[in-house]
């Protein structure tokens, strides 16, 4: 039943600078097999030939059509309504908005800038809101960890932007059902076809599910034990980790 | 019946750097009324000499004691708690809270910082939030006027530490029945024996009539055809601008 795989990168393939043991030869086994693969992400400090290189540093190799990150689909969704973004993202993303049409924006576009929300930014980007524009975000994640601790997500400029101008946003990344419908029309499959791997229960398994794909957990990456118990009642499989999985999967 | 007066200071005694004309005039007139007088602010942009400063360069001299601001009703807050806050001012307000405790903070306390908000300082009150700090902030305002366009008000940055931390954040400008409680605590006066006069249907006055008081509108200021229906089947009395509100009053 199922021919292609959505495959989360961070957690499955790779934590930080260190591959997840298995899942180089996972890929391998997959692709023998026959499965249309993409690889996706919610990251918004990277650009797509950052999260190619990484992944070639870690010997997975991947083509540049087989990456889908959250901030790219927000591009494709800014571009198929001629929609030019007041950009508040991480200088590491800009390479991914390098040549897109930019000046007298009509629209927001907010990923995790960090520590390059300024109030200049986020006042543009209330004004513009304010005349009509469309508040586009990758996600709205509270926080994340870092080295010294937990830190301020793009989430609480999202809500910030939204209770000042009186919007709500549109949610471009993961578990936005756009963005599995988007994964499936680059794939052109139908959503019962697709699997979708991740090491989040609610982000990658649960928002796969709504959207009507197939959706397992593997048991890397953020994973923490307890997490199935949000998949009960579910169609969700559970794994070890994607090595597991591959070894699973019939091709029917 | 009423023995003093709460009197918003912006939009009831002046408009920017322009008196409201009888103002001055009406505040002589209640002073020899013998009416017990609080000239009362949300403003967290200028400390109390500068308000002081300000009053006097338009002719209406008032006492320190006279002048409440929301952010000096912050500074009472927090010191009857024994709390240590993590500032997010804007600079002139930095007077008010010079000689104050700051140092290994234990509590955040945020004002209209303005431009001054940035990504360190907000991170660094998110991280104190989620080691149990309360949050304490002067208003929820989502937008002010600036000369060149509406511009973000720190309520938006206060709705996204809240949502980032997962907390609520203590009010303690107008309209929160905390600042009113803490007026009539500073003239000992009883709730029904004191008028609220402002510019601001919502904040002011029926802030006030929440919290016991009584609550008149005038129609200066940001006054605007039709607030006064928001006062509809509320106790509140309108009058066109202070001097006639001073000439209608009777003292008991």
């Amino acid at each position: 039943m199922i021919a292609g795989l959505l495959i989360d990168i961070s957690g499955v393939l790779h934590v930080g600078d260190e591959p997840i043991i298995g899942s180089a030869e996972a890929v391998r086994r997959l692709r023998r097999a026959g499965y249309l693969l993409r690889f996706v992400t919610n990251t918004s400090r990277l650009c797509r030939a950052g999260v190619i290189e990484r992944l070639e540093r870690l010997q997975m190799p991947v083509a540049p059509e087989e990456v889908i990150t959250a901030p790219l689909a927000g591009r494709k969704w800014l571009e198929a309504r001629g929609l030019r973004p007041h950009l508040l993202i991480h200088p590491d993303l800009a390479a991914d908005f390098r040549d897109m049409e930019c000046g007298n924006p009509d629209a927001v576009f907010l990923g995790d800038a960090g520590e390059y929300f300024d109030y200049p930014a986020l006042n543009r980007a209330f004004r513009l809101l304010m005349d009509g524009a469309p508040l586009v975000a990758v996600a709205r994640n509270r926080y994340f960890q870092e080295a010294d601790g937990l830190s301020l997500d793009m989430g609480a400029f999202v809500t910030a932007l939204e209770y000042a101008a009186g919007v709500e946003a549109v949610i471009i990344g993961k578990p936005s059902a756009g963005f599995f419908e988007s994964a499936l029309a680059d794939m052109d499959l139908e959503a019962s076809q697709v699997l979708m791997v991740g090491d989040d229960a609610e982000a990658d398994v649960l928002g796969a599910i709504a959207a009507g794909l197939q959706g397992a957990l593997v048991r890397t990456g953020k994973y923490r034990p307890g997490d199935e118990e949000r998949l009960e009642n579910t169609t969700a499989t559970v794994f070890r980790n994607l090595e597991e999985l591959s070894k699973s999967l019939k091709k029917s």
